[in-house]
Parts: C-alpha cells; structure tokens; sequence
C-alpha cells in the first residue's frame, strides 16, 4: 500500500535529471555573472525596532551587522559581544514568504525617506494590499525619529529610578493627562499635536558623524536598514522591500553617516513581535551575507532575490536543537570560507563537506586532501650557471632596498630593537666570557662585542635575508677550543693558524656560493630543520639552568648556619707561617714587582693580615680559616629568585595578550615589551636590595682583551709554510658547520608560514658570512653565523597583524615587516655598548640568563615537534585537533616523535663529547635518518607529519598523473554514469519546494494531489 | 503585476487560522501524549558505511552517536573529540524524503539480521520498487561482516607500508589474480566463492563484549544502526526504516553489545558516496535527539516520522555560512535545552527566542527574565513559638544522621580531611601565637590547639551543619586583646572576667536560638555576605604577606655584604667592662639562679665569651659587635622562595585539571591534592636544602602554656562580685560578634549554588557555639566561631560532580558530600597533633603562609564583588558574558561594585583602629548601607546585582499580581486579539510545504498552479 508513493519519486527523478543544476543555482550564476568586474560595496545592516517611549512611538536600533551581529542589549543599554547569528529555520521561510508576497521595489529613485515611503504604500495601494485610508497612519509610524545606541539615553535611566517608586502608572499622569489613550488610537491623524508627521532630518546629525564606530566600517560601505515592528491598525503585515537605485544619506536614518542602499519595511498586527524581529534578523543576516548581497545588488527582480534566500538556506549550517542551546552566543570563528569561494559552487553536489565527511568510499577522497607542501621556490633552484644563485639573489633583492630602509621606520621597531639587542649583547657577552676562557683571552667579551657589531651590522646591511641574526654560536666555540689546545700543544701559532682556516674558508665558501651549493637544503625537510632548531633551543634551555645552578656553585650556601650562633662565624685571614715565609716569598716576589703594591718581603710582613680581603689573602699567601669562608650569604638564593622571576614575568606578560583586561593596543604593548619589562623590573628589584650579584660586565676600555695582541693579525712569520696548505683540512670542517648552520636558520627563517614577500638569498647570505669570516679572522675577532632563537625572535617581533576590521572578526597575521633598520640598528647599539657600560653594569647576569630561558622555551613552542611530545602526555580525547591527526594513526605519530627523540638524544650526547667538532656532519646524519624514514612510513604519513623530498614529490605528482590517466582509460563508462549521477540528485525536496513557489515546473504537484 | 502572488497569501492566512497549531505539532501531541509515564531507553547510535577492502565488501564503522557525534577518523584511525553534529539543511531534506518514498516497517518482528533483510527487501519487491532480481545482490551486501574501530587493523598499516611502494595495483594480483574483476560484478551470486552469504554471527563477539565504550552508555540504552552505502547494481535509492517490536542484539551489527531497535538502511548509485553519508549522519543525529527519537519509539506511521522531522527542522539553530565553517568542529556546549522543555512546546510561536531576541516590543519580555531570588527556605522562619526553630532544626537533621556518618568513607574524604587539617592546624597555630602574645600565654598554641580540637569535634557531631568548621577569628582575638589590657590595667583577674564573660555571652546566644532571633539572617544579601567574606579573605590575604615580609625584618639580609671582604665580616661577644662588671652583675645574679648554667660573677668572669652564642651573650650582658650581627643570612630569602613557590605550585596544579594532560580522574587527583602535593614539595626542598627556616612550632608536652594557670578556671573569689553582673555587658558585643560571623558563614555555606540537600540548621549551631563557649571559657581556651574562609575550602574540597555520561556532556555538579566525618577527622587529627610533633616540625611557616595566601585568594575568586571589581578593568567588549550585564547598564554595575569597595575600604579603615572591637556592628552597618542602596537603584536592578530585602520581594509579587489583574481589566479585548493573533502563524511556509506533501490541505497548491 506504499506504492502511490513511488510515482512522485519517479516523477522527481525524470524531472531533475533534466536540470543539470537547481533552478535557483541557475538564475543566480546568470546575474552574478553578468558584471563580475566591479565588486559590490560592503553593507552594513542597522535593524531599528518600533518602541513605544511613554506615549511616544519611536525606532530604537536593536542590532547591527558589519560581518558578524551585535545586538543592542535592552537591560544593558549597551552592544554585546560580536558573534554568529543564530537563526531559527522557521524566520528564514517566513522571510521568504514575505518577499514572496510583500512589495519588492528595486532601482527606486529615492532621495528622501517620506518620498519612498510615500513610493511605497502608493504601490501597495495599487496592488490592493492595504486600503487607502491607512496611508497616513503607516507614513506616520514609518517617519518617526531613529533612537541609535550611540545616545546615551540619561532620561530613561532617571526615569528608571522613578520607575522602581511608581511603575505601576505606565502612562504619566502630567505629560498627557487627558489625550494619552486618545494619541495612541489616532497615529499621527492629528496634526496639531506636538509630534510632526516627519521627525526625520534631512543632514546627518552630529551623533551621526561623531560616531567611532565608522571607523571599524569600510570607506565604500553602503548601508541597508531593517525596520520591524508592531502596529494596532493592521491586521495583515505590511512587508516592503527596497533597492535605491542610488544609495542615499537618509537623514537620522542610520546609525554612522553612511548611505543607505537597502530598506526592508516590516510591520504587522499586534502580538507578534518575537515573531517580526526574528525575521528582521534573519533578513539582516542575509544581507551581509557576501553572496546574498551581490545578488540582492544585481537582482532584476523578485525572483531573483527569492534564488538567492533559496541558495544561502541551501548552503545553511544546522544544528540540531538537542545538542545546543540557541541562547548561546557563537563567538566569531577564526576563519570562515571566502565568498569567492562559495561563489563559485553553484551545484548543489559539491556541498555536503560538513565536519561529518564520514568516510565511506570517501576513503580517496580524503587521501586527496593533502597538506600544503613546504616550496622553498626558485630562490634554491639549480642553476647550472656560474653564480647564477647568487646573480638571481641580488637581482631580486636590489630593488628592494630603499623599502628595506624606510620599512623599518615603525614604533614596532623600538620594541624589536630592544629586546634583540638584549638577547644579542647576552650572547656577546656569555660567548666573549667563554670563549676568553678557552683561548686564554686571545678572544674576550671586547673582541666579541667589536666582531657582533662589526659582523651584524655588514650583513645586515647588504645580505639577501636581513632578518637573520649573526652570533657565535655554540659548535664554533668548541671548534675554536678544540683548535687552540691543538695549536698550544703542537706549538703553533693559534691566531695565524686561526687565520688561515679563515682564509679557507671563506674561499670554500666562495666555491659553495659559485655552484649553487645551496640547492642542497632543499632535502632539508622539517623533520631536520626541526631536530636541529630544538637541538639549539635545548642548548639555550641548558645553558641557563647550568649558568643558574652554577651561581649556587659560586655562592656556596652556609646550609648549617644558626642565627643563633652567629659569634662562632668568621673568616679570618691569618699570615703564613714566618718559618716558611722565605720559602714561598721569592717566586711571589717576582710577580708583585709588576704591580703597584708594596709586595716586597719586608712590606708584607708589616702587612696588618686581618684587614686584607679574601682574594689579597690568598695573593700574599695567606690561609683563611673560619666557617664563614667558604660561603657567601643571599647571592645564590637572590640570584634565583631574579633568574626565574625574570623569567615567569616574561612569560606571563606574553600571555597578557590574550587576557582581557585593559584595551587591545595596551595589551599587544605590554606583550611586545613584555622581555624589556621583565628585565627593568627585576633590574629594579636588585637595585632596591643592592645586593651584590654578579652584574654584566661590558669592557670600557677599547683595546683587545689579551695585552700581547693588536688588532690586526699578520698572516705571515710565526708558522712554518705547510700550516698555511694544510688549515684547508679544519677549514672544510668549519665550512660545513657554517654552511649548515647558516642554511638551517635561514630555511626557518624563510618558512612559508612567515610570509615573507620580499624573498630570500641563500647564495647571497653564504657569500656574505665567507667574507665575514676572513675579515674577523684577520682582526682576531670570532667568527660569526645565523643564529636561529634570536633570528626567530626577531622574526616574532617584526611580525604584522591586520587591525581588524569587522568586529568580532578575528585579526590576520599580514607578514613581517622585512627591512634592514632593526639589525643595524641592533648591532650599531652593540658596538655603542661598548660606551655604555654605566647603564649596563646595572643588569644582573641571573636575568639575563632569565632571558636565556625564554629565548630557549619560546622558540621550542612553535615547533610542531614539541606539539607532538606533549600529544604523548595527552590521552587521545584531550588532544588538539591538529590537521596530521586526522589523517594520521595516532601510534604513527608517536613513532615519528620517538624516532626524531632518539635522534635528538644521539645529537645531544655526541655534543656532550668531543666529536661536538663533527656537529655538522651530524645534521647531514639527520637527513639521513630522514632518507631511511621513507622506508618506515609511508609518503601520505610522512606529508602530514614532515615534508616529501623533491623526488618523491615529483615521483607523487607523476604517479598522480599516470594514475588518473590510467584511471581514465580503464572506466570511461564508469566516469560518465558518476558525473550523470552526481548531476541527478535523486531526492530533492528543496528543489521541489522551490519548484512550487516559483512557479515553474508544478505538474508534479498535480501528481501529488 | 504582483496582484496574482496575494491569493495564495490570503489562502494561507484562511487556512490557518483554522489550525490553532501546525499540524505536524497536532499530530505529534497525539502521540507522544498517549503513554507518557513510560520513558523511551537512551539510543546509542551506530553509523556504518560500505567500503572495499581489498576485494572484500564490508561495513565499516565510520561515526557514533550517544548524544554528541564521535567520528572515526579515517587517516587517524581513531575516533574524533565528540562534537555537536552540523548537518546541511540539504541533507535534512533529503533524508525526509527518504523517508517519504523508502520503505517503512514498524514493529517488525525480528530475530536476525537476514531475516529482517529478507522482509525488507520483500517488501520493497511486493511494491514494485525493486526488481526481485537484485533480491541476492542487496542480500549479500547487507550481510557482509561489520568492522567497527575497535578493532586494531593490523593488517591495514601493513598494507599501507606496503602501499607506499606498490600503491599503483589496486587490486592485488596474488590474493584474486583472474576473478578480481568477476567477483566485483558478480556479488554473492557464487556461493562457492570463499565468502559466505552472511557474514554475521549470530552472538556477540568478544571484542563488543569486552568495549570499554560500554560504560559510557545507560545500561538501558538501545541501538539504532544506520548503514549507508553505494553499490554499482543500483540505479536509483533502496531505503527501509526499520523499527523492531523486541530490541535484539543482531550480531556483529553493533559495537557495543546493546540490542539493536532502529535500523536505517540506505544503498544508493555509485557516485554519491559524500550525500549518502551525510544522509546517514542526519538520520543518526535525529535518531539521539529526545524528542525524536520519542515519535520513532511511538509512530504509529511513515506520516508521525515525518511529522517528527518536521518539528526538528522548525526547531532547528541556523548558522548563516558566510558566518561559520562548517569544517569547525563544535564543542558540546555547557548545557542544552532540557527534552522535557522541549516536549512541552508543540507550537511555533513559542519559538524565535534566539540568541538575539532583538528588543523591540520584547522590552517587558526581557524584564520578566529575572533572575532566581535567594530563598533561604523555611529554616529561617519566624516561628512565633519558644525554640519553635531549634525544634524544627533537629526534626530537620535528625533523620540525617546516620547518612551523615557512612557517606563519610569515601576517597575524596581523604583529600578534604588533609586539606581542611592543615588549614586548620595553621590557623590554630597562627592564632595561637598571636593569642599567646596578646594575653601573655594565658592563652597560647597549646590552648589553641587543644580549643580547636574540643570545640571542632563536638560542632561537629551535634550541629546543624556539620560542613561548617570551627576556628578562632580575628575579631575575637583582637576583642581578648582589648579584654586582657583591661583587666590588667584595672587589677582584675582576666581569666575570672573572661569566664564570667563566656557564661554570659552562653545564656545569651540561648535567648536568641530560643526566640527564633536568626531569622533576621534573611536581611543580609548578597551584598552583606560579599563584603563580609571578602573582608575576611583580605585578612587572609594581608595576613600572609605581612607575616612574609615580617620574616624580612626577622632576618635582614645584609645588602652591603662584599664577597671579597668576607674577613671583615664577624660578630664577637665581647665581655662587658670589667670596670662596670659590678654594677650590672647583681640583678642578673639573681635570675640566674634559676637556671642551671653556671652564672656566679665568678663563672661570669672565667667565660669563654668567644664562645658564646648569640642569645647567651646578650643574656650575660656582653655585647655584640660586628658587622655580620645585625644579619642572618639566606633565610629571608628562602622564605621567600618557599612561600611563594607553595601559592604558586597550589595554583598552577589547582588548573591542571583543566589541562589537556594525563586521564581525567589522575588530573582530578592532582588537583584535588594540589595543597597537599605543594607542601610536600616545598618541605622537601627546604629539608633538602636544611636551611634553618623557621618551621612549625608543636607543644609537645600536654600542659597549659601559662605555668601559674591550671586546666579550669574558678568562677568565683577572685575578682569583687559586680564583675560578674557587669561583664554581661562586653558579653553582650561578644554575643553579636558571634551571632554575626557564625551566620553569615553558615549562610555562604549553605547557599543555593552548593545544592545542600540535608537542609540546615541556624539555630542548632548557634546553641552549640554557646554552649562551646561557656566550656572553652570555664576551661580557660580560646573562643570558637564559624570560619568563612576555611568553610568554603572545606565545601569546595567535596563537591561531587556527575561522571559524564554521553561522551562530550560536561560533568554536572551534583551537591556536596554532606556528612559528619570529615570535620571530625579533621578536628581529632588536630587534637593528636599534639603528638605529631616530631612530623609537623619539619614544615617550614613560609609554606604555611603560602597556604593562607592561597585560601585567601582562592575564596575571593567564587565571589561576584571579585568579578566585578575586574569588569571595571576591562573594555566592554572583552568582558565575559555575565548575565547581570545583559539587564543592568553598565555604570550601574560599576558604581554598584564602587559602593562595595567604599564600604570595604571603611571597614578596612575601622577594623585596624581600635573600634575593630565593634566589628559586628559593622557589618550591620552594612545591612544598613544595603537598605540605603533600595533608593539609589532600581529593584530591577539590585534583583540583577544582588538579591531583594525580603519585604521589597512580596512587594513586587504583590506589584506584579496587581498589574496583572489591571492589566487583564483593562485591555481584555487586547489581550484575546493577541491570543488570536499567535495563533494565526500569518506567513508559515513551513506548514504550507508539508501540507502539500502530507496530502492533507491540498487546494492552495491547486491556487499555485
């Protein structure tokens, strides 16, 4: 007995495969693309409620769209947070329905409201929808005053404090004693009364052009307003919709000074204001939909807008009343679709890719939606020209360089110069006191200043990527401890060997730039750049905890002190014993003859021994005896206290950007300067206690740290010939070290996700650094290369956001602001530091080390291989949505995290040993590893999770190839009935809803009945 | 020319106003109406689709439904973060018409799987919709194995190793090398072929049985099984809806082992794998929504499924799509309309209370939104009758306390009990010492603990609400202060007085329980209890950082200390002036008599004085010179360390639970032990580190702390007889203090939002803190009060929430474990301290000031006041959305807020003034200031802000009863037109559209044509 049933779905069947897409679809590609050419002006939608304000009736503005709603909170009296309107399915029929059957008026020629009014009750009339003698009573109600948000209405919240004594009176008694009821009957009927028939002005009002939130509303925007309310005199709506044909400043109409384009009229009986206002809403929606509103600006007529309320309800997202709460406010997603886009789907086919996309046979179709693989384009192509990378770089970096100035004139900049000086004059400084300590001074902290300055500010000024930061960085300080203790045991010359494999080495360089050497770093995929950018991060991390836990080293701890014994604690310096006195004296005597002091033997035995400091004690030989010797009080525990303050304080105020106190601007200040505070604060702290921390150290004399050295170094004289040939060997060491460690940061720093548009110059940087390396070798000064955490760091600094400008729509990151003027400038303070050692003696190394250990944490946060360690702490339903783990099984990517662990320990240790010279080689091990890898997993795992290698990409994109042609000729048959079927929608009751009203194909109704 | 488009308009409204509701509501009201006192099971729903394996057919699982959509995550191979399912309209639409041509068995009588196919597919043949030669093909597709997540496809990542070598032959040549293609046309026609017919097992297999998903679903649960898939055999939809008469458990069909109920089934054409399943997905959504799956349970037809869908689409959220990606996956929200709610709407027209509900006319609307009022329940009645309320409070409790005993054993206990424990140790300890100081040791830490632990545990066995914990407070210790320099200065005997005092205070707390006097409790609100407890949480606050800072002056730290010159350093008792040896010698003579040390002039003389410590040396009279005397190393600092680090850990592992790390139950632990973990650790670092740090001081030996005093005190003899008559006045300001902080406690613990279901009892707890009184008084220990404080940490510690059921429901908070053993385990462990000392002495103070600080900041955080006060620092577009702002303005709200603070500032002002005696006082000055507030804002908005004085609340019911009986006098004519007017739906194309297809009101499409 359900066979009647059958005929219609047939009926439907041979219907719709006669339509190749809906009917609405077609109509709405005929005028969208008719004049695709100009786009359409942004609309922003003010929808005004009908308000009774005592006896007064009045439009008061309930909501507004830019993108996103913000209602006009009632009790509030103020705008709610930007967020998704949430429709009912039912207002949106009705809405059709009321387009269907109210008056649409399109191109009017309109120039004043009481005109169009009165253009459209005259339609109206014509048509027979209302009767004539409600004319005056509608223009009245249409023409009364607009009340925006904007004024704050005192009067009310006054009268809302009478209210609480005396709000059973709704009427009052004084202002209206005898006409109240009469007034409410007889709209405007009157007009003797007080209230004009028109209480719109004709200018904008200065409410109007005061408002600040024209600003947040684009220049060529174009307003449409939705006016709803409730009348006593109708008994049937009266629905108007209105496109002027030129848009117009309507007077007090709108809330910003912005013409109106669109007019949506709705009153109806009594009774159903919920009703009215959901259907104000939902036309408001639709016209900032950016689909809807191109169709509502080039609909020809009624129909048209009809397809286009039919389109977007097909497109509509819907959830299912059990499952949410319609009083919740969506907040405004992060990104939406693009209208373009959308627009460009007109079959319904292509829709049903909602979250769901629950598999079935979909299997391919998820495997076709790969991630975006890393191009590192053609800046790293092969040539095969002699310096044809490096020709290519300079072109396309020349033209550039006058922007690269001007660019950097930014307040931004301030905040980026200052915090990366800090974080370089740290790692002068840390690297100087190092590397002092393992050439005997032959380089110091002055010598590291003059070579970051010097180094710094020439390739910032003329390399192909100036946001990368040179430093020291840690393989070389081995390399260069490794090389001195070579040189002292074999008695060689240590700064004119050190010269030679300068000399090497940079032209190995020059050798590496003339062949394009670099195309190389593209078989450098994240898995590498990863393993090594958190290898240096953990280097940063380790670094500062052991400088920490050596300060309680160096300020031993008295953990047995007892206030209360507080006598029984000395340290006294007590002389050496007269006996032995001529015995030790005579080698001392030697050395005090150098110094000023009175260090004869006769002297220092009148030495009065209880007044010398601890280190003049031991100088004279004297032994300190006490328990308070060996311990310094506060320094340590003082010392940690400034290191992790600094530190947490950091990070905190990094988080203050996404609190919510205080207004957008001042956060993004405090966050931008969140590593400057840090560092004044806790400066600030230590001042306050004056205790004696160990302070930075900044040499205030200019001359080379060891006495025996000058600042040019002769490569001749001190060396027998064969060192100068035979340096080639440790130069190739260093060449590579300083090819990879270059390359590496740079790979990172160019990484697509920054969105760099001014290019990069692989070629040109390594040429650069080569010439780098002679010029420092020959000044005896060390040598310097791209460091990655505070090249990062700059990175994040400089980094744009869009000022959003729809509320509620989330900001866009824009790019870096590439230019040179940060780095000279960082470097160009570097050197002045050197005269700023007043200023600078303040700062306590423990912050600084603070600093350390952010720079060490903040770069790790950003590598998705550390998202990937914390994922392993995470049982799978607390885990981030990240993209790989929907496409990849969660016991591959604990694989990948564990074999890129392993990895990392093996580096970590071998770094521990001496073959920390060989570092380079072992990032050439990691590509390695990666190689092997392709074995392990397969290449749609390891896409998700890494990148392909250049081969296998190709490889991919050819086996695509080969595979769809092949696919092609296997099953024509099979394609053409899946592109026939697809065209059919085999049940479709949109369409037929659609069929009924539009009145186009209806026998199958006929069938129904 | 739009004339001919008014007809059916008018047609429409005719037809209408006939239905009072929509006739899908009509028919749906029917129904669901006929047999509602049995509730339908909870429906677990299984989506499965069809997807090659090799050669192999099978049904995969592809998404899960218990409320929330849980999605198998196809690459991933796991399921996906449950998620509110968003569906396309389109799909919604299609499924309808499914619905409307497939076929519908309801109340099948079904045994097993192949059995209900057959029926199916014959019916389908019996009406023509198949051809009975497909009978086999759909047969065999129907029956193929079902392969849910649960199962670990090992074979597939094989395969898929495998796959990234040879991903080319799709079809693998050794396992089907000719047949391949045959088996693929050829479904089941061979039955030789490996595969059976039915791949179904009639019993369920182990892995469902062993499914931990099991626990996740009701116990009386059902399935319904949802199997989408595309066939090549087809050309056009095979859909049956299938509803069993008995649940039964088919096989293999379902993941879990629950009986399967509802069976959809849909094999379509090839082609449109993505519409199917999304198809699938709105079936399934439906199929776990309340209401409808209520109309599946009871349809009587195809038509009541229909009518179901129909009144899902018309409740259903709309998200516009230029708004909202629909790949966004949406969280489950806090809370979604309740089921029975929605039942109980059938008509349209209470819907469109959208999250905007744009103002408009909804003015008074949104006025009637008022808030929930407090209601503190009859057991603050004024009875009338002599100890009416104390009789009512123990008719009230008695019944409890069994219950009150046994839901004491349970793990969370443990927690409370250690947390609640230090809290109060630390109070006893810290009020203890400060009580010793100010009544010279007549009361000390002794006293304090064993008053602490007597009062504790008697409260708590016989009081009303044994959830509130006694302890000393600070305006009574600062009144015993006032008391004991009183009776010092006037010569009388303080403990005399003070017992004379607690007698009277006694008989005068059973004067007020006995004429129900607490009921004027419900004179304080909101207001009065925030200024009260956030008072007291500042005094905890301050109290914590002056006791930090204070071990700052106990220990200076000596900021001019030079590493170097640490020789300098020393500090030596010298002996004093023999000259003057005499002179001073004789007083100390005399005390040194007492002790055993040898202290004659003579020993005096022979000291080492060297030797000597500290204390010793000043006691001798020698003094101290150095520069190191006045300092004590380390110490302040380590304080500081180990008091900030243990507010800061508390706080950190406190979040934890809201963090994505480890299961949920070990987050909950860590959270729940978070004080208890922070000490641990902190004593830990400090006994690692073995600093001196002042630790926790515990009386081990049981014996007053005072030597002259005893363990009772005497009423009489001791001071002249009109002492006795006359403390009845200080009684009287005790007796308020009292009253006053133990009800204000007890209400804050009691509130609403704490779901007590044991009720309370004012005046019970008021009698026993009398009674604790006269005791703690004739035993000479300190007096006891409700802690506001202490009592939130203790609620806090035992909240209960609900173990979520359907994956994605937020946990509900479900009541507090109301029971009698924690406070009294607390309290006795407090008593046996006295003998813990040799554990509690390692427990450094900074720690437990560390705690403080952290109950004084975690109490503040629960408070309105606190929210508000950090509103005035935010913009108003980042403020949160409290639902105070969406009805109050927000200068109100500030200036409410600023009130507040004005008032605290005062109260702040006073209490550290000598009228903090008074303090009771104030906080009824407070209740005045709140009386005050009534003329200043409106009731509306104090109902918002805070609550209502209980004589306004009857007024405005009154006002409202009034108004409405007006209302209804006046406009009765109004109001019936109003009635009419909801009902008649004026522009309804929903309804208009589903009488065409349920071919009921048919003519208006006849208009159409």
């Amino acid at each position: 007995h359900y066979g009647h049933l059958l005929k219609p779905y047939k009926m439907i069947l041979q219907i719709l495969s006669l339509h190749q897409v809906s009917p609405a679809a077609e109509r709405l590609r005929y005028i969208l693309n008719e004049e695709d050419d100009m786009p359409t002006p942004t609309l922003f939608t003010e929808m005004d409620t009908l308000q009774r304000e005592g006896d007064e009736l009045e439009w008061k503005e309930s909501a507004r769209w830019v993108k996103f709603e913000e209602k006009v909170e009632e009790g509030g009296e103020r705008w709610s947070k930007p967020h998704v309107s949430t429709l009912s399915l039912h207002s949106l029929f009705e809405l059709r329905t009321c387009l269907q059957t109210g008056t649409v008026l399109l191109d009017l020629e309109g120039y004043s409201l009481p005109q169009i009014v009165d253009d459209i009750i005259e339609r109206q009339i014509e048509e027979g929808m209302i009767s004539p003698e409600l004319r005056e009573k509608i223009t009245f109600v249409l023409l009364r005053k607009h009340r925006h948000q904007t004024k704050k209405p005192i009067h009310r919240s006054l009268a809302d404090i009478g209210k609480s004594s005396s709000s059973t009176s709704e009427c009052p008694v004084l202002k209206c004693s005898s006409s109240c009821k009469k007034k409410r009957l007889h709209y405007g009927n009157s007009h003797a009364q007080s209230r004009s028939m028109n209480d719109i002005a004709d200018t904008p009002s200065t409410d109007q052009l005061k408002n600040k939130f024209m600003k947040k509303i684009p220049r060529d925007a174009e307003a449409s307003n939705v006016l709803v309310g409730e009348v006593d005199f109708l008994n049937k709506p009266f629905v108007a919709f209105v496109r002027l044909a030129q848009a117009t400043t309507l007077g007090g109409l709108t809330e910003v000074p912005v013409p109106t384009r669109f007019l949506f009229i709705l009153l109806g009986p009594q009774g159903k204001a919920k009703s009215y206002n959901e259907i104000g809403r939902a036309i408001a929606t639709l016209m900032v939909d950016d689909l809807f509103s191109d169709v509502a600006y080039k609909a020809r007529d009624r129909e048209d807008l009809i397809a286009g309320i039919d389109e977007f309800l097909d497109e509509v997202i819907v959830l299912p009343p059990g499952e949410w709460d319609p009083k919740i406010r969506i907040e405004p997603p992060k990104k939406v679709t693009s209208a373009d886009k959308r627009k460009s789907v007109f079959s319904l086919n292509e829709l049903g890719q909602m979250n769901g996309t629950a598999g079935g046979g979909g299997g391919l179709a998820q495997d076709e939606e790969m991630p975006q693989q890393h191009e590192l384009g053609e800046e790293l192509a092969f040539t095969g020209r002699f310096c044809g990378g490096l020709y290519l770089d300079i072109k396309r970096k020349l033209p550039w360089l006058p922007s690269d100035i001007y660019e950097g004139f930014h307040i931004q900049s301030i905040s980026a110069v200052l915090f990366i000086y800090l974080g370089c004059i740290t790692n002068a400084i840390t690297f100087g006191g190092l590397l002092g300590d393992a050439t005997d001074n032959y380089q110091g902290v002055m010598e590291s200043f003059l070579g970051t300055a010097l180094a710094g500010t020439v390739f910032c000024l003329f390399s192909g990527q100036p946001l990368i930061i040179l430093s020291s960085t840690g393989p070389i300080l081995i390399f260069e401890k490794l090389l001195f203790e070579f040189s002292k045991n074999n008695d060689i010359d240590y700064m004119e060997l050190r010269l030679w494999i300068g000399i090497h080495s940079c032209l190995q360089c020059f050798i590496l730039v003339a062949t394009d050497a670099s195309y190389i770093i593209k078989y450098m995929t994240r898995f590498t750049e990863e393993g090594f950018s958190s290898l240096i991060s953990f280097i940063f991390i380790s670094d500062a905890i052991k400088k920490m836990v050596g300060s309680f080293k160096y300020y031993p701890i008295d953990t047995d002190f007892k206030p209360d014994y507080v006598t029984t604690y000395k340290c006294e310096c007590l002389a050496p014993d007269p006996t032995k006195w001529f015995v030790y004296s005579q080698p001392r005597y030697h050395l005090c003859l150098t110094k000023k002091s009175l260090c004869s033997p006769l002297s220092l035995l009148s030495l009065d021994w209880s007044q010398l400091s601890k280190k003049e004690c031991v100088k004279y030989g004297g032994s300190l005896v006490g328990k308070s010797c060996k311990y310094v009080p506060d320094l340590a525990l003082m010392s940690f206290i400034l290191f992790f303050g600094t530190y947490s304080m950091t990070v905190s105020l990094k988080k203050f950007k996404f609190s919510r106190y205080f207004p957008t601007k001042l956060r993004k200040l405090i966050s931008d300067f969140s590593i400057f505070m840090s560092i004044m604060t806790f400066v600030g702290l230590d001042m306050l206690l004056g205790l004696k921390t160990p302070k930075l150290i900044v040499p205030t004399e200019f001359k080379p740290t060891r006495p025996g050295r000058g600042w040019l170094v002769m490569p001749f004289g001190k060396n027998p010939w064969w060192v100068y040939v035979a340096s080639f060997v440790p130069a190739l060491l260093v060449t590579i070290l300083i090819f990879m460690d270059q390359q590496i940061s740079a790979v990172i720093v160019n990484r697509k996700e920054n969105k760099l548009k001014k290019g990069c110059g692989y070629h040109l940087d390594l040429l650069w650094v080569g010439v780098l390396m002679a010029a420092c070798s020959f000044m005896g000064l060390p040598w310097y290369v791209a460091a990655t955490v505070i090249s990062i760091a700059h990175i994040d600094s400089l980094k744009m956001e869009s000022e959003s400008s729809a509320p509620g729509e989330q900001p866009q990151f824009l790019g870096v602001r590439e230019q040179r003027m940060t780095g000279i400038l960082v470097f160009a303070l570097t050197g002045v530091s050197i005269f700023l050692a007043p200023v600078l003696k303040f700062i306590p190394m423990p912050v600084l080390y603070g600093v350390f250990l952010y720079m060490g944490v903040a770069s790790l946060s950003g590598i998705q291989f550390w998202d990937r360690i914390k994922l392993c702490m995470m049982p799978s339903k607390h885990q981030p949505d990240f993209s790989y783990l929907r496409h990849v099984p969660l016991r591959k990517v604990h694989l990948f995290t564990l074999v890129q662990i392993i990895c990392l320990a093996v580096l970590w240790i071998l770094k521990s040993t001496f073959l920390a010279i060989i570092f380079p080689v072992m990032i050439l091990g990691l590509m390695v590893v990666r190689k092997m890898l392709d074995m392990v997993f397969s290449q749609h795992d390891l896409a998700w999770l890494d990148d392909l290698l250049p081969e296998k990409e190709k490889k991919k994109k050819e086996d695509a190839k080969k595979k769809g042609k092949e696919k092609d000729k296997k099953k024509p048959k099979a394609d053409d009935s899946e592109e026939e079927v697809r065209n059919l929608s085999f049940c479709c009751p949109l369409y037929f809803y659609q069929s009924t009203s539009s009145g186009g194909i209806n026998y199958m109704n006929v069938e129904y009945v």
